[in-house]
């Protein structure tokens, strides 16, 4: 079961709007086929891994899967996995969480017991699997991406001095867990002040990390605390060979706009504004607007304009998106209620003043801060990184 | 060693202006003897371990002592601890760490080896002995005690909402560490706003705790990352038995005084105002003030007067002294640079706006932001205790 853990965290970031999965068939002790879920419309992970099996000519009658999630009933761009795994006469299938829809949850299970296939949930997996499958799970049951919102701060809490410089918070072993992270998200996020201080690039970059942070993350063996969480492990530790860049998308409309913006470089990115603010921007004669690609709403404020992404996101079936900054922008997403899971890479400097990374928002009261739950942390050389979500496994 | 170090940390709070010392003597593979440094002016470690092993008996001849720093070879209150050693027989000592004071270093060991003593430095042991007397270090040296800024925050940065609402940020747990912490120091200092808000004990409150909270520490098997932090892992995981209660400052006239104060309770408090500060209270009629503990200075403002509060302390003979809030109290000490220790409990909660742990002070650059090093870090429950210094063991 673990190796199909393994294997659905492998496959984040490429699936969507399906769930990455894992499946592993063994037979007489021996791993005789594996796979990982594919891009939306072609196979899952079970069938994978049963043609894998087939590939090496092995006969499948009497095999036991191991899969990282309740093998779906239903038609909808591929045929059933319940079906496939019955033909394939496999006689016992090991799953390591049900379907976190209440409507589906059961069924795939039901239909395989219904074809006397032998089922078992492996409990003491469910955690690890429900991790890799959170995304998945929001957007089924509320139609939204799951939000990870990402920083680095110092320790008392800043993202940039006064002045906004924030090069650099975190070190570049914090910088390329932060890329891997990109990777397993389909949705990258930033406000159009980071577009206009940082003129980030937004995409997947292993290649601006030296040769000392691979042989860091391959020789180190991480202390992590608190909750396990298996994503967090993986992230760490795994070996990301297959990625896709995500979509970029920038909140609001740049004030200014820089020549030759890696963020505008292929058609990979969305600009959401107001449609009154692009107008004014067109009449004051910006006429390099006219050639993005921009998303217009009615809606006035940041806290508005987080919700309307995440339902623009949704309708795209973006499982996982990442919150890139800054303040504002994780301020709005923190009004509106949609953050997911924070995680904080903490240099270890104090900054004395400068920008929080959120400002403005939030009650007056203490006891009515957002509560985080799930809590886990390891250093990465001398960064903390801190992760916690917002609502706990065991009360989803 | 290791008995050492925990006699040593045990004393902690109860020796300035000594350093806390522990001693064991062992003979034939047995403890005979162990020991850790008295109040002031009365006997160090090693002359009590000596004196505890002669209670029961033992021939010292030929015995060998663990001491958790270089035995003195001075005359002050008491008599030079060498010279006890050398008396008592004792044929071979091993020190854990050497005498912070560079011009005194090595002439413990010197003595011994000139009287025919086997020495030898235990260096596995230093970097944890040295956690155990940086404040000795730091009045030998500077003549100010170690400063430990002790703070509660949200993983946000925020020690209050923004109406100064901070009950509570961390759990009962951290703030049992608290207590134990209060209990390691020489003096706690407050700022008037948290006299003003808060109106604190600032007193050691064991009491106050839960049977689960003791229960909890007595069971928990911490994990702890980072740096391999002797003092923290026995903050944690030690019973405090003999303490007594810190003295309690506090900087600035408050604007307001509350009834029946626990801060003045005894005489074991000062208030340290300005001088014109203090007779503009007076002539406004604040008669209260004329009962209590009130020392004046001419300094003008909170950078100053955090100087002058520790060369205050300093000439007390304080080795540690903990920051107990607000951001107004940590941002004077940030700016005189006079923070050694950061000690943040970072709880599981986003405040989304509030008051900074440090406000309006340091630089507009990142690079030139306040660097930690040796960070540990560890999970109290849900509280995460980031634990760095601002100079490094190795660069001391």
């Amino acid at each position: 079961m673990n190796l199909a853990l393994e294997i659905a965290f492998s496959r984040q970031g490429l699936t969507s709007p399906n769930p990455a999965v894992g499946a592993v068939i063994v037979k007489n002790g021996s791993i005789i086929g594996k796979g990982g879920t594919g891009p939306a419309g072609t196979a899952h992970a079970e069938v994978r891994a049963i043609d894998d099996a087939r590939a090496s000519g092995a006969d499948l009658s009497g095999a036991e899967m191991f899969v990282s999630l309740e093998p779906c009933c239903h038609y909808g761009k591929t045929p059933p996995c319940t079906e496939a795994i019955i033909k394939a006469g496999i006689c016992r299938v090991n799953i390591a969480i049900a379907d976190p829809n209440p409507r589906v949850s059961g069924k795939g299970i039901e239909a395989l017991k219904n074809a006397g296939i032998e089922v078992f949930v492996m409990e003491n997996f469910s955690r690890s699997a429900h991790d890799l499958i959170r995304g998945f799970e929001k957007l089924i049951l509320h139609n939204r991406p799951f939000v990870i919102s990402k920083s680095a701060l110092t320790l008392d809490g800043r993202i940039a001095t006064s002045a906004g410089d924030s090069k650099w918070i975190s070190s570049e072993y914090s910088r390329f867990i932060s890329h891997k992270l990109r990777a397993k998200v389909d949705a990258l996020i930033v406000g159009k002040n980071t577009y206009e201080s940082d003129n980030p690039s937004l995409n997947v970059r292993f290649a601006d990390s030296g040769k000392e942070v691979f042989e860091y993350f391959s020789l180190e063996k991480f202390a992590f605390s608190g909750y396990d969480n298996f994503f967090l492990k993986e992230l760490l530790t795994s070996d990301i060979n297959d990625f896709k860049d995500p979509l970029r998308i920038v909140a609001g409309i740049p004030g200014l706009f820089h020549e030759n913006s890696p963020l505008f470089k292929d058609d990979n990115y969305i600009i959401v504004a107001n449609r009154d603010d692009l107008n004014r921007a067109l009449k004051d004669g910006n006429n390099y607007l006219n050639k993005l690609n921009i998303e217009t709403t009615e809606v006035l404020n940041q806290t508005e304009t987080s919700l309307y992404i995440l339902e623009m996101l949704g309708k795209r079936g973006a499982l996982n998106v990442m919150l890139e900054g800054g303040a504002g922008l994780n301020s709005s997403f923190f009004s509106s209620g949609n953050m997911d899971q924070l995680m904080y890479f903490i240099a270890p400097k104090l900054s004395g003043n400068g920008i929080s990374v959120l400002n403005n928002t939030g009650s007056e009261k203490m006891s009515e801060a957002l509560k985080l739950y799930d809590v886990s942390s390891v250093l990465i050389k001398d960064d903390l990184l801190y992760n916690a979500y917002t609502k706990a496994f065991n009360t989803r």
